[in-house]
């Protein structure tokens, strides 16, 4: 079963927006073993949308359709949908309530120009849209499934989820068999030697291991597939077991949305412990990706971005001797810093980033890339020398990513080393 | 004159990468008002590629290529291309000896697969690739342009802008005309009032004015067309003159590349002033988007992120009792954060940012989306109340965007009134 995407809006072709949309929709479809084999982008033309309708019909055997079915007069999607295959428009009343309820619960008249969202293909199905004005449909047109969905990335997510993989699965599931598979995210170590790590996991019929770089993360997408829903799943589950086993610390979640943030504020959440951050490279990165889960407050009592010498010494008591003889990045200043936030926040646990981002400023004895991570429990305080040879971006991407990842590990009773990134040989 | 933009590669197709190529490819197309009507993604195989090529050439008259340049065996796009066509591949020997000469710099031999990228079809023209191994080339068809690019973005922005945009300029200069434009970023004025404000601006033949939002700016590309460069030119600045004149500062920078931190940056920079932050509810967004710009640090002296109440008092001196008669998120404690940050840093402006970003945290007279702005100068210190309702991320987005714009304000001298958004109306 091979699949197309075709997303539709003038918006795109003008290059006005990031069309995500497609990337999204591959990427769910491979959960059901699904292959996308062409992305296609058309603006609202009715000529030029029934000419991809026609083609895809002819070379795929599913083709989720994006956009165009707002209520302007640009929405032609399922118009020239049915005109393309010679269907009517017709009134679906069920859906001119649900619409008319919608504006009701804002308290607004339903304008006359929205009851055109009501109006479907003859034979197509209904797709519900919980989150907005525009549902979907299902057409089947010889043997070609066309899934019609909104462009608006919120309600797209949910019904591709709710709508239209459990009709391709239970399809799937009558043909080949049915498929399950979930997402794994892992941090400190390279694509080559995970893949070298997880070589004969795999191996039997009926599993498959996917795998996929997101900097600085690797993310594995272990699948499964089996007769029954139930053998799927404890194929699949047996399957994650092995790989959590095999590689311990360096797994941190299993599902797309837990970021390392999103784990970490969990974790200091459970553990009713707090958490303040010192940052010099990273510039309050790292206390902004804390502060971005929601509920964060509870457990952050916040940071400071001490980038001068001079504010190193007023908001985190770093000796300005310290400062004098070993430099601001240097080992003994990040610990300093550490242990300042910890006291001065009064936190539990504080971390701390100093380093050269580039893209100057660097020299023979430091370069740049260089940089020094401290994390001050109470009772000891440990630093780490880095480097990391990206441009300033990744360099303080992956500087934050790992201290983030010391502060999980420090949670879980995790040692902190990283086999992937490590102290300077010289 | 039509285009299509046609990008190659299988990890498009599984939605590995998020394939910002093509919307980039297109914008820039629209900077000589060449309309995108199909973007086209298959994966490295054969026939799909070939299939591809031959229904560009049918309905297209410009073909962006991107990706499938590289040496493996998965790099078809050239091979393809030229069987598609009934080409042969030949061997450039000048691109081989610059291929060889980058390794050379590099202090490594050129591995013998690597001469593949020296090969391409006959009578196609080599688009030198001045940062990467893989030159592109152009190959005219029946009327059709096929460039072909490589698929890494940096190289790819670089080739359309040196190779690409100037050779369709000169095709379309001696058929339409010249063409001219540029990019204009604006703050604190919705798009359909910036409409207004400029309906009158762009209604003479040869000008055109283009609006895009990019949240939470509205973008401006004027576009002017003559018969010579000069003209273009000319009738552009004319056209770039009265926009600048109606906008005032609504208008902040004229270059896609420079971001409002960019120009803050620089800003600072040229007044020799420092910078402190004081930050609530944005969390270190501000500070990180700061110290994001190379060079900050001569400008930057760092920031706090008081998320608690203890950590305002111990690292920003904001009173107790401030705290607890006006609450966290209130004008004074605004105000006392500014005022401590500025004095702690030792820095001659700081701004602060306090309110709540939701998606809880409300109440009746303290909504989800209230957030209270300061920036102290040493003379006076500024404090305004906003309600922007928008989720959590969007939240702190535009707060620390008004805290940058209120900086880059008060360094040029402009009044700190944005007419979008304001103080509460009850």
């Amino acid at each position: 079963m091979t699949a197309e995407i075709l997303t539709i809006g003038d918006e795109i072709l003008r290059g006005e927006i990031l069309d995500s949309n497609k990337a999204f929709l591959s990427e769910r479809l491979l959960s059901l073993d699904i292959e996308t084999r062409f992305h296609v982008s058309v603006g609202d033309d009715r000529q030029d949308m029934s000419e991809a309708f026609r083609r895809a019909a002819e070379r795929s055997a599913v083709v989720l359709v994006s956009g165009g079915l707002g209520p302007t007069r640009d929405d032609l999607t399922l118009e020239v949908l049915a005109e393309t295959f010679g269907h009517d428009l017709v009134l679906d009343e069920a859906s001119l309530e649900t619409l008319r309820a919608f504006f009701r619960r804002f308290g607004r008249e339903m304008a006359e120009v929205n009851a055109k969202q009501a109006y479907f293909p003859t034979s197509s199905e209904i797709l519900p849209n919980p989150i907005g004005t525009a549902p979907g449909c299902l057409l089947e047109e010889s043997g070609t499934l066309f899934f019609c969905l909104p462009g608006v990335p919120s309600e797209l997510h949910r019904m591709m989820d709710e709508q239209v993989l459990p009709r391709l699965s239970r399809r799937l599931g009558e043909r080949e068999g049915v498929v399950r598979s979930s997402l794994m995210r892992t941090f400190g170590v390279g694509e080559s030697n995970l893949e070298e790590m997880l070589r004969d996991v795999a191996t039997e019929p009926g599993v498959a291991l996917g795998f996929r770089t997101s900097f600085p993360d690797n993310l594995l997408r272990p699948l499964a597939r089996a007769k029954s829903v139930e053998e799927a799943e404890s194929r699949l589950e047996s399957l994650r077991a092995v790989i959590r086993k095999r590689l311990g610390a360096l797994l941190y979640a299993e599902s797309e949305a837990d970021t390392l943030e999103r784990v970490v504020v969990r974790h200091l959440t459970e553990a009713k412990r707090t958490l303040a951050t010192a940052e010099s490279c990273t510039g309050g990165w790292l206390a902004e990706r804390i502060s971005s889960v929601p509920g964060a407050s509870a457990i952050f009592r916040g940071g400071a971005v001490a980038y001068s010498n001079e504010s190193k010494t007023a908001l985190l008591d770093v000796a300005p001797s310290l400062l004098e003889s070993h430099g601001a990045v240097s080992a003994p200043v990040a610990q300093a810093m550490a242990d300042g936030a910890r006291t001065r926040f009064g936190a539990d646990l504080a971390v701390a980033t100093t380093g050269i981002s580039g893209p100057s400023g660097g020299s023979d004895t430091k370069p740049v890339g260089l940089v020094y991570l401290a994390l001050s429990d109470g009772r000891t305080t440990r630093v780490e020398e880095f480097v990391f040879p990206f441009d300033r971006e990744r360099h303080r991407q992956l500087t934050s990513q790992v201290a983030l990842e010391w502060i999980r590990r420090a949670l879980l009773g995790l040692a902190l080393e990283l086999p992937r990134w490590g102290r300077r040989t010289s």
